[in-house]
């Protein structure tokens, strides 16, 4: 669903990714990683769509909560098993919203 | 794929929308419009999946570049059957990229 996002500004973490479709738990743990994402400080709300590629982005009220949820040791671990095992190749990409319509 | 984007700053505009599935032309309207944005100038690159949502992200060099695209008259009428036709919701948003990994 949308993400229905406060007047600007506030912070879009863009994560782009490649992957194979197998069932190595991905779901599962991207399904976690929302969940713990969700209860975090600063979190506004995720976007995610996936069809050759996938797209998620997550908003924020500021660079700190972000940087806090990075740190989150369940994140990094998920973050590892990414790049270990579920993608091809991924670019996470952190933007300041500046303007919304 | 996955854009070869340049060292921030950059801008994204995230695009996020909700459709039906119908033919009513909109495959044809957004492969025409990724087309022409393709030619623009500071146009670096466009990343799009869509599932239960669609997201496309794309790239520009500044946001001057992002203003004329706003403005060419073929991407605006694209922009009216969306509004008209294509999208039960959508949200546009300008960010400007601070860090990319």
């Amino acid at each position: 669903m949308i993400v229905n996002t406060p007047k600007p500004p506030y912070y879009a973490v863009i994560f782009s990714s490649m992957r194979e479709e197998k069932d190595d738990g991905y779901e599962e743990m991207a399904n976690e990683v929302l969940e713990l994402a969700s209860s975090q400080e600063g979190f506004l709300g995720m976007e995610s769509a996936r069809s050759e590629m996938g797209i998620s982005v997550s908003y924020w009220d500021s660079l700190d909560s972000i940087k806090k949820w990075s740190e989150n040791s369940r994140h990094a671990f998920a973050k590892q098993m990414g790049k270990e095992h579920f993608y091809e190749a991924f670019r996470t990409r952190i933007s300041k919203v500046e303007k919304e319509y």
